[in-house]
């Protein structure tokens, strides 16, 4: 959390990953970001991975530092409310992120007549408005097919939702860079994006459309090496795996000093007659470039080079499973100013980040916590909508509304 | 290309996805993006894929839009002229982003003495500053350790640099974050980000990280099935393979409606006294749900079922190459806005990616083919430094800077 974007408000109505990313984002750079859910909890409420208590670490994970407020939006009071809050007056309010597909009472049409400079932005599955997710954008576009172990038949889709934390990130800056068209020119507008589109456009930008269409060797898959150049995985003696990185020349003539394999290179490069300094030439000889690299990582524990690798500044890691990096990697320990050891009830105490990037002008200070569902139902009710205590009492015991006090009270009764 | 930031000026010292992905998302919304490179292209000039000219489509990917500038930066005269263009005056100017490591003469403290409002975003590989990229970033958190086939051995690298990806849309938002502040306290700053904290931390907004830590059960391989819900690939009649999608309640009922599994899937529910609309008991039976549906698909052509399927709303792709999708997918040719048929020398005919964010206050443009290095030379030392045409020419006679047209005319001389 930094208080850069202090005082500005969002209002998101969102589930899974891109948007609630987008809010929380905002959030950790110091917006007032409300999220609003359905009574009970929305789409991703119970989102695996669950803690032992049944409660969602995935929820919990990409909500931190929200306000929750929880309606009926079945009901029309709960619209009106829902409504009211998203258009509520401000001038660095009036933004509203949302995957959610509703038509009618909640599109920008409807809520721009309660306030004509609202920035909304919609995320989509795709541009026809038809449901996709990361897990079907992806292998629609050819990723898995050339993921995987050479000479593996099916393609192989990554674990990593990528394409909804790209989406996500781009949701941000179309918000931000609206809302600074906004404070020069007083007009707010209506912002889409499509998750396939998302994908679409950075497969163009990584060059492999150009390449599917000008070229008729096409990209294969090719297990664990860096596309392109030179860059593999080993085994070593210890049964633990590297990665080391050959991609510029210096990383490249850093890894084939390291390793003592100067002469061997000079040897293959000349038995091919081709120069291991053109990067695609690494490639095209990447198999052969591991046969004389491999001895040296087959012969060697992790902790035998480690510090000399470190000291000429290569480009290297060792591979781990999540479980081994939270254990040992400092990285992901509070030793790294990006994490906080956060207690929370119903999950536990494990390491929290906050926003990975550093502002010189806004410190950084330590995460929140993801609220429980309707938290701050109250207090939204009260603060952005001007609702009076009675008014408010009244949207709880007709059900329009709910908070954890009020199931509470109920529960005591 | 949108106007939406027009006037806005950032400049970009970089190389390979990251920064360069930021500064095109920023010149692909209106603002004037100066890209610098030593004179010969700077580390991923001739990067992978490659047209049969050997031009890179990398890099015309990834620096669309652009203005291209080339110097001679190992020159203390060059070094000065860059130093002027990132501090160059203008109220919408005196933004850099980078990820070259350069200390001295190129960092914030230096830089600032010339421009005391700048807005420098540093992407580093970890915090630590030691080199790390997307290749070593990911194996060293793990999501290798859980993508590939259920049972298979080793650990799986993804095919797309997809942290490069997040962290370069992470720039863009805090540069326009930064950007934001400064508009109203008159303040510029420094902002450092790594990609390997951007990963960490993304690891844990997924979850991942309390999941390592409070739960003894971790999660392994799953082949392609979708994490925590249902979700599958099948193989169809016509040897395609599809991804269908039950992880809401309505995407569930939706898929066994449209496979005829209504039946089949409650004896299943009965015989393991589960409930299948809990996502998670989805996930727990997904060999046994993976069985029940396999027939539908196995015994239809995609063609049988792809109609049904649409009208029924159901999330589901067919899995294609890249050249397929190319060639097959509508999303990726000029049928889609976002894409424009350009022709570009060296290169080749292939639709060309602009924004994927379509903003209604600033109609897109056709995206503009990268520069050409140094293409831009002459205007950026005549436009934004100011200097006379005897100055420039003068430049170009020592060597100092370097156009595509000077070079032509030294090659005709």
């Amino acid at each position: 959390m930094t208080q850069l974007l202090k005082g500005m408000r969002v209002v998101e109505g969102s589930a899974f990953v891109a948007v609630p990313l987008a809010g929380m984002t905002l959030a950790q750079m110091g917006a007032e970001v409300i999220r609003f859910d359905r009574i009970g909890g929305g789409l991703d409420a119970k989102r695996l991975p669950v803690a032992p208590s049944g409660q969602s670490l995935f929820w919990a994970g990409l909500n931190k530092g929200k306000k929750s407020i929880a309606v009926d939006m079945q009901s029309p009071e709960g619209r009106e409310l829902v409504t009211r809050i998203i258009t509520a007056p401000g001038d660095d309010a009036g933004m509203f992120l949302t995957n959610l597909r509703v038509r009618g009472w909640m599109d920008y049409e409807t809520l721009t007549k309660f306030r004509e400079d609202l920035i909304m932005v919609t995320l989509m599955g795709d541009r026809h408005g038809r449901p996709q997710v990361d897990y079907t954008v992806n292998p629609a576009l050819g990723i898995p097919d050339i993921t995987g172990p050479e000479g593996h038949p099916d393609p192989v889709a990554n674990a990593l939702p990528a394409w909804d934390c790209i989406a996500g990130n781009m949701v941000v800056s179309a918000l931000l860079a609206a809302e600074r068209h906004r404070l020069r020119h007083g007009t707010g507008q209506d912002v889409d994006v499509a998750l396939k589109d998302v994908a679409a456009a950075m497969l163009g930008n990584l060059g492999m459309i150009g390449d599917a269409v000008v070229n008729t060797a096409q990209r294969g898959k090719s297990g664990n090496a860096l596309y392109g150049a030179y860059g593999q995985d080993f085994v070593c003696a210890d049964g633990k795996r590297v990665m080391v990185i050959g991609l510029t020349a210096r990383q490249w003539k850093g890894l084939v000093s390291a390793t003592g394999t100067t002469d061997a290179m000079a040897r293959l490069a000349v038995r091919k007659g081709r120069d291991l300094m053109d990067e695609a030439v690494r490639w095209e000889l990447r198999h052969e470039i591991t046969e004389i690299l491999r001895p040296f990582f087959a012969a060697r524990r992790v902790e035998e080079f480690a510090d000399d690798f470190n000291k000429a500044g290569l480009t290297w890691s060792q591979f781990r499973s999540v479980k081994e990096a939270v254990e040992e990697d400092a990285d992901l320990s509070t030793d790294n100013p990006v994490f906080t050891m956060l207690d929370q009830p119903g999950l536990g105490r494990f390491p929290v980040p906050g926003a990975p990037v550093t502002f010189s002008a806004a410190p950084r200070t330590a995460p929140q916590p993801a609220p429980e569902l309707g938290a701050h139902t109250e207090e939204v009710l009260g603060d952005v909508v001007g609702l009076p205590d009675t008014e408010i009492a009244r949207l709880f015991d007709t059900g329009v509304v709910q908070s954890p006090r009020y199931a509470a009270k109920l529960a005591a009764e």
